[in-house]
Order: C-alpha cells, then sequence, then structure tokens
C-alpha cells in the first residue's frame, strides 16, 4: 500500500498525470524517515526539514504535522515488518501545460514504506569502501530536492565501484556523500562540513555531533581537505537508513590500517541508545 | 493528442507510474524541437543532440531516426496551427523500487506538440529586459536533463521582476540564460562562451555563429565578463521558441541606449531565411 493524494492504493496502481511538475521539471522534494519498532524516529526534525525544503521552493506544505502524523501512521499500519523506512515525496503538482514558471497548484503528495533492514554491529564492523569524486552537484545541496541526476550518476559509479558511497569534494573540500554526510577522527577531534548550502545537513549528521560529548570528542564543523580524509584516524558517513557507517577505505587507500576505530564504536551505541529510547 | 510510450491519447489521460524514475529523480532528458509550417527544423541536429543527452546518463535511445521522424509528424497530424513547437522527454523508465542506482529498463517517451508563436519582427524591435544572477546549477549543464529545479526558480524570478530571462554568471563569466544562450557583440566581434560543459549548446546558438560570415562579424567563443556585457553593443539570448531575442536593459543598465543593434537585424534575417529554405 502507498499513499497518494489523500487515498491509500496499491503501488502498481499508482500513476500521476504527465503534466506533474515532478516528473517534467524534477519540481519537488522529498524526505526519508525510519521508523524503529513501529515508532517514528525523530519525526519532528524530520518535519522541520521537510518544511524548510518546501519554503525553499515555494510548495504550501500541504498538511500540518497532526496530519502527516495520521497519514505515516496509517502507512506503517499497512505493514507487517518492525523497521520501516518512509519515502515522502511532494511535488508541486500537475499544471495544464509545461512552463517553468509556476502558479499555484495542488502539491502532489506520495508516501510509500518499505521494510528497513538495520546493518548490525558485526556486519557494520568489518568496515566498507569508498570512493571520492569531484562534486558537480548544484550550490543548493540543503534542499531535500527531487532533481536528482547527478546523485544518480554518482551511486551508479559507486555500483559499478563495488563500494557503498561516493565522496564528493568541492575545490578540494570534501562535502559530503552522494546520499550520506561524512565525518573524519583526527586526534580525537570530530570534523565535518559545515552545515550550509553545499551539504544536505542530515538528522543522523546532527545525532553523531550531538553524541560528541559522551565520547569525549571535540568538534571542528570548518570542513576537511581530502588530502586530511585520507590521513585520518577514523572515517564515517550518516543517513537515516545507513545510521553510522565506518569507512575503512577511501579509493586505494586504507583509513587506520584498514580497521573499524573506538570513537565508531562509542557514537555507533550512542545511536542505538536513541533508537530505542 | 499526445504521444506516451507508443500510443497517441489524450493529454488529460496520459499517465505515468509514480515508479517513473523521471518522477522519483528527475532522471531523464528532453528536446524542444520547431516545426514552421508542418516542417521540422533542424530535426537531424535536434536528435544528435538528443542522443549526446541520453549517452551522458545511459539512458538508451528507444527508437531510430526514422521512427522518431514518423511519431513526430504522426503527432503533427493532430495539430490544426502551421507552427508548432513539440516537447520530447525520456525517462530512465520504471522500477519496482526506488533506489538511486539504476538496472535496464523501458525508458519512458512522452512528447506533446503545441502551437507555437513567433513573435514578430516590430514586437522584437521593441527589445527585452533580463536580470543577472549567480550560476548555481550543476557543471553539467551540457545535458539537457529534465533535473530542472535550478532553472525553475531562475524563469520564476524572472516572472516576479517581469522580465524575459535571467542571464547567468559563474565566476564573473557569463555562462548562459535559464533557458537561453547569451550573445554580445563588441566593436563587430560576436561573443559567447565556449560550448563546455556550464552550457547547454543551443542548436539556435549554432545557426547565430552560423550567420557570423553573412553579417561581418567576428567570433569570440572564449567567454566575457558580467562588466563587458553591461558595456556590450548589442546583448542577445537564443532559443528554439525564442529565436534571437534582442536584449535593450540588463538589471537597471540599458544596453546601447535601449536601441535594437543593426547586427541583430542582419543575423534575424538570416535566421528567418533559414526557416523558409
Amino acid at each position: 500500500m502507498v499513499f497518494l493524494n489523500g487515498v491509500f492504493i496499491l503501488k502498481n496502481k499508482a500513476s500521476i498525470p504527465v503534466m506533474d511538475r515532478g516528473f517534467l521539471f524534477g519540481d519537488g522534494i522529498y524526505e526519508v524517515i525510519p521508523s524503529y519498532q513501529g515508532k517514528l524516529f525523530y519525526l519532528d526534525t524530520h518535519l522541520k526539514r521537510l518544511q524548510r525544503s518546501l519554503d525553499a521552493v515555494q510548495i504550501p506544505n500541504p498538511y500540518t504535522n497532526n496530519k502527516w502524523l495520521e497519514i505515516l501512521e496509517q502507512l506503517l499500519g499497512y505493514s507487517q515488518s518492525t523497521n520501516q523506512s518512509l519515502y515522502l515525496q511532494i511535488t508541486r503538482g500537475a499544471d495544464t501545460q509545461r512552463k517553468h514558471s509556476f502558479k499555484k497548484l495542488n502539491p502532489t503528495v506520495y508516501i510509500e514504506s518499505n521494510q528497513f533492514i538495520v546493518k548490525n554491529k558485526s556486519l557494520l564492523e568489518k568496515g566498507f569502501s569508498v570512493i571520492t569524486q569531484a562534486d558537480i552537484r548544484w550550490s543548493r545541496c540543503d534542499i531535500k530536492a527531487t532533481s536528482l541526476l547527478a546523485n544518480i550518476m554518482y551511486i551508479q559509479n559507486a555500483k559499478e565501484a563495488r563500494v557503498e558511497e561516493v565522496i564528493l569534494h568541492r575545490n578540494n573540500i570534501i562535502t559530503e556523500g552522494a546520499t550520506s554526510n561524512v565525518f573524519m577522527i583526527k586526534d580525537n577531534t570530530l570534523y565535518t562540513h559545515p552545515a550550509d548550502t553545499h551539504i544536505l545537513s542530515g538528522i543522523t549528521r546532527d545525532l553523531v555531533l550531538e553524541s560528541a560529548i559522551t565520547c569525549h570528542l571535540k568538534i571542528d564543523k570548518s570542513g576537511f581537505t581530502k588530502n586530511k580524509l585520507l590521513n585520518a584516524d577514523e572515517v564515517w558517513i550518516s543517513s537515516s537508513t545507513r545510521e553510522i557507517m565506518p569507512i575503512t577505505k577511501i579509493d586505494n587507500c586504507t583509513v587506520n590500517d584498514g580497521k573499524v576505530g573506538h570513537y565508531w564504536e562509542c557514537v555507533y551505541n550512542y545511536y542505538q541508545q536513541l533508537k530505542n529510547d
């Protein structure tokens, strides 16, 4: 079952008019919200970011937060599995003709819920590989938009290189992954890119930063170079569906002799605790 | 009537599955082909560019050039008006689940034909206004992709400022308009941005460059600064549907005291001749 514009229908029956601006222009935004044991994880924070994306592209929010909660919970009710990942997309809606400029339309709302398999600790402890590439995306990566062609090309490259993710650099500064945020540890300091328009500031990113006190880490949010990344003590990527994933190989270089670091374990434990709260 | 995946149907009956990657990711490319007096204008060149866009994003071309011609002519047959603009979109197709990486799918093909009203010479001679803004788009503007959110935002800005177009600059160099190419004349030389990955090299752009010999213009394709633009003798924007449009006001500055230049008239006449050939 999926949700489309007010109704719950079978996924293979869900269709939209070709005039939908999501189809014609990639004119929409989205969110991905994890649900653990039937409980939506940091829903308010996700809805706040949703509102920020909508405001940035001038699409009105079709529902109140209470209505969102009601819809998402109803959708979760159709599923059998314990952990779900909710994908929620809002486009500007369908017009009668294709023109770039827009007027007031009824936004299109599409939501699906999928089983969400969390990688267990012993699997994560093996470490993951990534490659690096130049960041060719636009300069408003802070908007969680559906115009995702650049991201698709990166993830396809990752798939072909048999790695987990592509880590991006703009003017030699590491921005983020194609579908994740990036962290590195050097000498007890946690480094990440500032939350400016060149990255999408993730909810998981905020929770990693929040864990720093517990894990006795200093924080530096001024960004770091590719060279620093390759010489880090630890490297992690984070996202709602990956949680916090330790990286042990970047291009042809190993991180920390290919071993997952102890700061990762502390942050991992902190995050698992939040899920159980 | 529109064309969707092999069938001609009424536009308001044309729909696609929500799983279409064009809807979920802006994962598609497009073309706009003008037709004058029922004759497709530079079809082969448009189909060549279509192929280039498809190759760049690894979407297979679903039809041969002969088949494209057959479909476009059949669609033109349904219309009454003399001049038509054909909009043609190909997305990677619909998958069963949303994931960034892709596999072999059947591409989605959507085509519509709309009446195309060419502005007459006396209207063009009044000149048009534009504004300038920083180019925040990605670095593969040479791909005519449907991930167009940045372009939408520019054209909406143009609409709100009551001007024809937004001219973009990257690192102080004029790249192109949000939906057009940009030219300027200074001292008998025609300047434009090189056809690299920061612009979409238009078919009309090529024809403007081709007209330079006839119009006794030297050509400089090395690009130019915003300051040079504001001090130009003439400024034009070009696109398949705008043809060649003279710009007489940029932000709060007038070009050539607000008068349309004589080089524009020469290039305009050259282009009209091509349409009648």
